[in-house]
């Protein structure tokens, strides 16, 4: 690291803002899951856009690139600096104002540093709702949330973070500070900028704050719990409620027997909703913003369910307890898991119909291994998003996972599915993106990374391979 | 026009699908409304993905550029070749198929050219809705939609047409065509490069496929109709029902009562819905998929409404009759002004809680003018999407409406709006674009039109002023 990169950070934040030490930038350059590690010349924390800008120029000058950060809650390492020690890892975390609530005109202004819950909280305290909301919520960063266009629990009702964003404050590669803060629902003048940014993981500019969508709060809240024989019953259930209750759905959680059974077991206190063991159980939640009504409609909807002999076995949750009983054991299935092996992570979606198909060949997969594998896939039926997961023996996983995810990764391909369906690429994944992508796909993202970064100095090696760079003339 | 360049065109799509007779051309080279009038080279008229390929290579070949149609339904002259008699226009009528309508999945993959009111039809046929719609449905095309990314009267509840699209499939300005017609709901994987295409108005890809969402159709619906006694108590009350019924609204329409006179006195059979004349009307549709209980939940918080006296007078629709009465006076009231004299039309948004600001500032505008100016605005409250249309006398709107365009695009400006909410820009709009909008904007959807289409090839002229381009060498 040379001494000139630091005092010209230095010059820009203070002191107190640039870190050096191996001993304080270590939390930048790891992920939470220790999956990952890095080395960072410097960790620099702007706390305006205009210092942001100062970075990246400064960047530019000494042949380093920036790697921006938030929460530092992503799975694939997309905010992790690679190993050469030159790049200089932008923590947004002190862009944490929020600049503007309007419940008015149903939107917030924040900068790309303010946690998730707290631009949550501010959204309640005048009665209305940001409906992002997943497992990091407490630690992920706005800004990190739209660089990866995150998806969570509420994307059968509400979308993918894409569909929550009026506006976007971007610093570009060249320094420029683009205020695209608008917070007007419609525009159709030329080219939507903004959709450019969104999900582009920190490659082709850097989010410093967003104008985002704010919505009513649901007040009204059923929550139900039904066991089915079926992977193929379950996607015929989501299709009568989605007939029946349309968009008032809010999640709709496939679980396989294997994930319940081993919560039951593991989470203290967790028990199993429904008296038997089934092979696969689905958490529903239904929500409008009016006051009452929506147990009615939901006790009428399941009476004709079970006369008609649609499932199995099921209850509506008759308090809170229950109802965080059944998200604990959605939630928590991996946490028990983990108390007796590996868990093999992944992420991926088809079309809704395709999921029988996709969970009947992995299922296979894993009998036709020799290792044992016990098969607990879960995933947002709504969103054809699963999460087929595996639990093995510690010293099997490394001979096993890069086979499973390449199966998976094949089998999805096959079906014209994502094999990133909301955790993005990163570093991690940029290999498998890149061997399954069409040339046509690969080039014209290539040629859009070319054009808006064409000294990759924005996040070089992450959605694709790094390329390798002549340090500037100056450094 | 060559005789090199039709043959080519024949040898592609056969000789009863290129037009070069002016008496067959003429319905493609003017719009519907008779504002904008050009000269094409030819029509060709393919009927795949690969006939749209040759027809952009062999234009390039001859130093001419391609102008894509669909239903010819725009208001901003975007798919109308200009006035060099060099341009062809390619409509996409042909390519009318829908290819798979997929009800567990919800979704369907049909052509650019399929009929928007077809689409509709056949989502219905599966018990599922393609729920864009606007007054052009008849005649509209599915690429002319996603090309402009049309809004209409859901866009409060299922956002614009962007926000429907699963997939599509382009023909690149090198004649590439990209097949990305998935129909996944949850895709991370790096850029997502159909964003790119949606509302580029045919200027940066010419759009052949898509795959779009399908959803539940409402079954149950109630229609009110409100009178308040200013825009801020309009504001007011879509803020009082955003909080009751959240996203169970799908349409909240603003009228004011110059508009909803003229439909009373001069459209046959129309009926103001409340027995006094007020200020300002408000049309309000709730919608859901359950079969029952809505009329109930709306009769309890109209009967608080009044109670509280937060708006003056109203009714729920009773009857068919009444809710089309309803929508009559709100559609119709620019066919009842043409009766006495010329409507002078627009579309603009500003953030919601911006709308009655803009609404006085406009008034008072009209007010400042020697001209009789009869000020007709209305607009889709929960978008902030306003049309602040005027009635004047024909002799007097050549000189009126330049002067208040500029000054309604300066007030939208000041606030932050957009002056073409969701007409697009075309070729009516550019020079209004280009004077407002940020230098770093221009920059940057210049370099994206230089990146896709280096040539100029695709609509030239459209987005942004023409360039002049030699003609190749081989022509």
């Amino acid at each position: 690291m040379s001494s000139s990169l630091v005092q010209a950070c230095v010059a820009v934040v203070g002191p107190s803002n640039v870190l050096v030490d191996a001993a304080d930038k270590q939390a930048f350059e790891q992920d939470v899951w220790g999956r990952y590690c890095g080395k960072a010349a410097l960790v620099a924390r702007p706390s305006t856009a205009e210092e942001v800008s100062k970075i990246v120029l400064i960047a530019a000058e000494h042949g380093a690139s920036v790697v921006p950060q938030g929460g530092n809650t992503g799975l694939v390492a997309g905010g992790i600096p690679d190993e050469t020690g030159r790049q200089i890892v932008l923590s947004l975390s002190r862009m944490n104002r929020i600049r503007q609530v309007e419940p008015r005109g149903d939107f917030v202004i924040a900068e790309a540093g303010v946690v998730l819950a707290d631009l949550q909280r501010a959204a309640e305290q005048v009665d209305r709702s940001f409906p992002l909301s997943l497992g990091a919520e407490g630690s992920c960063q706005v800004g990190g949330n739209i660089a990866t266009n995150a998806g969570g629990l509420n994307v059968l009702r509400y979308g993918m973070t894409r569909g929550l964003i009026l506006g976007l404050e971007v610093v570009l590669a060249d320094g420029t500070i683009w205020n695209g803060l608008r917070s007007v629902r419609k525009d159709n003048t030329g080219y939507d900028l903004k959709e450019i940014f969104v999900g582009s993981e920190g490659t082709l500019g850097i989010i410093t704050a967003a104008s985002l969508r704010l919505l009513p709060p649901q007040r009204d809240r059923q929550t139900v719990w039904l066991a089915v024989a079926s992977a193929e019953a379950a996607i015929d259930l989501f299709a009568a409620f989605r007939s029946h209750f349309g968009d008032l759905i809010s999640s709709f959680e496939l679980i396989h027997s294997n994930g319940v059974e081993l919560a039951v077991e593991h989470l203290e206190g967790c028990r199993r909703p429904v008296s038997d063991r089934h092979l696969w159980h689905v958490l529903i939640e239904l929500a409008w913003a009016l006051p009452t009504g929506l147990r009615e409609q939901t006790e009428a909807f399941l009476a004709q369910l079970f006369e008609d002999g649609i499932c199995e076995d099921g209850t509506i949750a008759e308090s809170e307890t229950q109802r965080l009983n059944m998200w604990r054991i959605r939630e928590g299935q991996s946490e028990a898991a983990r108390k007796i092996g590996v868990v093999i992570r992944n992420d991926v979606a088809v079309s809704i119909e395709r999921l029988p198909g996709l969970l009947h060949a992995m299922e296979k997969w894993t009998k036709a291994q020799d290792s044992d594998i016990l098969f607990m896939p879960f995933g947002h039926v709504g969103d054809g998003n699963l999460h087929c997961n595996c639990l093995v023996s510690p010293d099997a996983v490394e001979e096993i996972e890069p086979r499973l995810l390449e199966a998976l990764y094949d089998e999805v391909t096959k079906l014209r599915g994502s094999i990133s369906a909301e955790h993005g690429i990163g570093r991690l994944k940029s290999n498998s993106m890149a061997k399954r992508k069409s040339e046509v796909e690969l080039r014209l993202a290539r040629s859009i990374k070319q054009l808006l970064d064409p000294s990759s100095i924005l996040n070089p090696g992450v959605i694709f391979e790094a390329r390798e760079r002549e340090p500037a003339a100056s450094s």
